[in-house]
């Protein structure tokens, strides 16, 4: 059974909509996801980049993510055809791991813990391929990167680039009848 | 630059003393680590069995362990010549997450954060050598297993096994001076 590594932060977990809500509330600002495109908040507002990435800090800010559209049903069918394994880099946040643990338990149930993996260098994943909006975990590695559309990455070229979860689910139909 | 994964408890982190001391601390009893020789605590006292790995849940047991004699010294030196990443099975108890880290980061500061890894199921682990103290580790890993001698373990057969980090060190000399 081949394998998949997923992504969180902006794949299955909607990250853009919590940070710009609270920093809209807190700098009484009004930034949508449009103004992110190509950039990041944090490049957006520079000054402020510090306080931008404080909020990550919060050992609850992951807790309440809004799940990305149709990625559960996705992921759940993919599930009965491959491995699926979790992989986020939560150690650049310390902090979040209880409530990515707990996000994940509650929003993907019929993935098993032991298939949760909190990484910060995925070079370190041996899986088929990798499902991740930073193409930088692709440059080492060993199977086929997927890199799922965001807006920070919307002129990263090179890369296999699926919009949404239908186009994943699409993607995996193609792979399933092209392979023998 | 090939890669180590090596693994924390029974391995660098020195789990027993820690358990066997609050065991017998609430029990009244005076069990040594020669009593869990070929065993495991919960199978040597099955009717504490649920109370011996409930004080796994506690988020501050894992923050105090005594580090393994001599794995500072050797892992430092390894990483001079191999890539090291730190690969526990910290999903059995998502409460130890931060002491974890945070003991990591106390005793092992020369290993990057970025290649601390929690997971469940390490077949996900891609790596040249794995050192770990669970053989089960060693069925879907595609790299070298080397089994680190532990009282659980001793009855296990048919693997690389090292006693100590002397032995780790001297395993590596040898398969230095053997490859190309």
């Amino acid at each position: 059974m081949k394998r998949i590594a997923i992504d969180m932060d902006e794949v299955i977990a909607d990250f853009n909509t919590k940070h710009l809500s609270v920093f809209n509330r807190d700098y009484k600002e009004n930034l949508t996801v449009r103004d992110l495109m190509g950039t990041r908040l944090r490049e957006l507002r520079p000054q402020w980049k510090q306080e931008i990435l404080a909020y990550l800090n919060d050992p609850l800010f992951f807790r309440d993510l809004d799940v990305m559209k149709d990625s559960q049903t996705v992921i759940k069918e993919l599930s009965e055809r491959y491995e699926i394994f979790i992989t986020t880099a939560a150690m650049e946040f310390p902090s979040s791991f209880a409530a990515k643990y707990e996000w994940l338990k509650e929003h993907f149930p019929f993935i098993p813990e032991m298939n949760f993996v909190f990484c910060g260098d995925k070079s370190i994943i041996r899986a088929d391929y990798l499902i991740d909006d930073n193409a930088r975990h692709f440059q080492r590695f060993n199977g086929q990167g997927i890199l799922f559309s965001a807006p920070h990455n919307l002129n990263e070229t090179g890369y296999v680039r699926v919009e949404n979860w239908l186009e994943v689910r699409a993607y995996f139909q193609r792979s399933c009848i092209n392979s023998p």
